[in-house]
């Protein structure tokens, strides 16, 4: 992709990316909530503040194998009171000058106010003797101590891990409110994109960015809805778009190609014509320029550039932060994260700039960036090879091995 | 969690963490293929090297708008002969001293070697000029230039992307082999678990390993199959045990609780009296000493601590790899990454340790890790606020604020 000349980006509003990003946060909304079981609810994004339906642990536990006994007796030697396992009920409670054989997760019994372990324990005859090192109050988990009945456990707008699964069922939950699934509609424009591969037929281009993007969508917890490919037309676009917002439920539009500026880059002018209002046209972002986002109606719109590395560039930049608020769990950008050059980088023309490589560990330390040879934003299957990007500024000298960088990982995007 | 004493850990095979992930590796393989449609395949294992059904492009295209032409003519005033968009036919060659008007995507005309973008032009009557600045051969993408016919776009052993499904796609596939999900049963052991809440009941112990252990398989690529509470009991345990084992189609055992050396963890006799073969029965961890992995006839099992913090991290060093490797994605032990200390930490006891803290930023440098405060294993709440743990070596000394540490970070092992 060239760098834009002052003639051709003067009349075109082109926001720095996080400008642009801020311009979309404002115009996106949480999808409503639904009720899952737990089962059901890994990785959707919380809508509710469960409360603890009890207390854990119910009531004092041993927290070691041992014995329990009041440590005002741990000078003295023990008379052996039974056994309390896992399971067990409380008990009588612990009579003074005695212990008992206690288990780990085992009730405490009433009196106990410490657990020795074993090992700093010694039989006399039929009594026990309590070791120096012994300490008092130890190996006990008071009642309530994991957490209180009523005390939340889940936090609205997170996605619930597999640790928040276990907390919310130790906790008395089965179900748990979620927000639904956005649906994200996706739309490929381009009269030369065939819509499968025929056996034979010379000269065919098929299309990556409806089969990627409806990828994304999934794996960033949406479901997607395929609209097709539309002709490079502006009737059928507009129908496309047209149909698209008159249809109940589509929470985002997500279209690929006929957003730049070239004579047959129709989709600007098309949704112009249907009463879009556009947040932004243009970002100063490389590959990605012609990325446009904003409002059909009700509908939110995001158009990505027709070009593979481009749409996916720009997805990860914009689709991401969109679904991520659309799904309840806020606003999320993908986040720099710091890396070392492995190789050199060219200087960076005037707009933000993401350059494809890969990243190397040296033991524990700043991973390495190692930039791929071939930026070519019709490469596909260079970008497939990629496992982060270099974020440049705008008008970056050359940089050389060893300097720091700023880089986005795809591990840390996963789907992508 | 008590450090061990010589005389409690002395008879007991207690490999270092290393060393139990290489015994644990050497007994499990990949599980066997399936044939999926590329719109299910996002997240799933590659099983196949699928080969380009065509070239892309299909023909040399334009990389830019602008004008094709021979670059032998481009000191010539050039004759304009015609318009190709992207979607055209490739059309008639280029007479020499003509030029075309051509858009990006378009094929470029037989004869013309170079695009030249418009800004680069001149209109002189009807003829048009090429300005100094405009290079040979560029803006054209060649034949095959993103993959040829037969190139190989998909890797065997990697999980698909979204760049991965929009290659294939662009490649000509609809259909790709991938490994199958992962059969991954489940089973807690503990006489004090309840199954579910009940109302009113006093001194219930709700289960948190099972439903977040199902939880991780699911976000891990595998379906879980639920097999209940077993009693803390010989029998109970054995008869759970070899239902198990009988079983078709399970691909891994998970159980958790019962595999410390309590007078009431029966998880290893019982496991022994019915043939089975250990990998490993401790590991020297802290939490996760209670770790055991070997198989029960063909089926292998890793038995996970009770306690639900012990199993949640030892499921994050060995459930992940092992459905890792079974999945057919390889061996992927989770990959440390380094931080700096915000907060001290104590010196450690004779075992590889981890406490839960909190990943913090500071512009794009290096995470720093703050621990927290509660480093009780049954305290499953502070491990669902924590991001990160911290890894620390045996017997290593206290360390202070701004020392570099290992971290092993929740967000790069997503539904953690």
């Amino acid at each position: 992709m060239q760098t834009p000349t002052a003639a051709a980006t003067a009349p075109i509003d082109m926001p720095e990316i996080a400008e642009a990003l801020a311009r979309m946060e404002r115009c996106l909304r949480a999808v409503g909530c639904e009720r899952v079981p737990l089962d059901d609810a890994a990785g959707r994004v919380c809508a509710e503040a469960l409360p603890a339906r009890l207390d854990a642990p119910p009531f004092a536990v041993a927290a070691m194998d041992g014995y329990a006994l009041r440590w005002a007796d741990a000078d003295a030697l023990l008379a052996r009171s039974g056994v309390t396992r896992a399971g067990d009920p409380i008990g009588p409670p612990l009579a003074p000058g005695t212990c008992r054989r206690i288990f780990t997760g085992a009730p405490v019994p009433p009196g106990a106010d410490t657990v020795v372990v074993q090992e700093l324990t010694e039989t006399v005859g039929e009594r026990l003797r309590i070791l120096p090192g012994a300490e008092p109050h130890r190996h006990i988990r008071a009642a309530g101590s994991n957490f209180g009945t009523g005390t939340p456990v889940t936090r609205p707008g997170t996605r619930l891990s597999a640790r928040d699964i276990g907390l919310a069922a130790a906790a008395g939950h089965a179900e748990i409110r979620v927000h639904r699934r956005p649906r994200v509609a996706v739309l490929s424009t381009g009269s030369e994109l065939s819509r499968a591969f025929a056996d034979g037929q010379a000269g065919q281009i098929l299309n990556a960015n409806r089969p990627a993007l409806k990828a994304l969508v999934r794996s960033w917890g949406g479901v997607p809805l395929d609209l097709g490919i539309a002709a490079d037309d502006g009737a059928a676009l507009s129908v496309a778009l047209s149909r698209a917002r008159a249809t109940a439920g589509i929470d985002l539009l997500v279209t690929s190609g006929g957003a730049s500026v070239g004579d047959f880059d129709l989709l600007s002018p098309v949704l112009a014509e249907l009463g879009f209002e556009p947040a932004f046209r243009k970002v100063r972002m490389r590959p990605g320029k012609a990325t446009l986002f904003g409002r059909l109606g009700q509908l939110p719109v995001l158009g990505l550039p027709g070009n593979a590395v481009a749409a996916l560039v720009s997805a990860l930049l914009f689709l991401g932060p969109a679904m991520s608020r659309l799904a309840g769990a806020g606003w999320a950008e993908p986040s720099p994260e710091r890396a070392v050059l492995a190789t050199p980088l060219p200087a960076t023309g005037p707009r933000t700039t993401f350059l494809r490589g890969r990243l190397g560990r040296v033991g524990r330390g700043v991973p390495t960036f190692s930039v791929l040879a071939d930026q070519d934003n019709a490469m596909l299957s260079g970008l497939a090879l990629a496992d982060a990007l270099v974020l440049r500024p705008a008008d970056a000298p050359p940089a050389a091995p060893g300097e720091p960088v700023a880089v986005l990982r795809f591990d840390l995007s996963p789907g992508f």
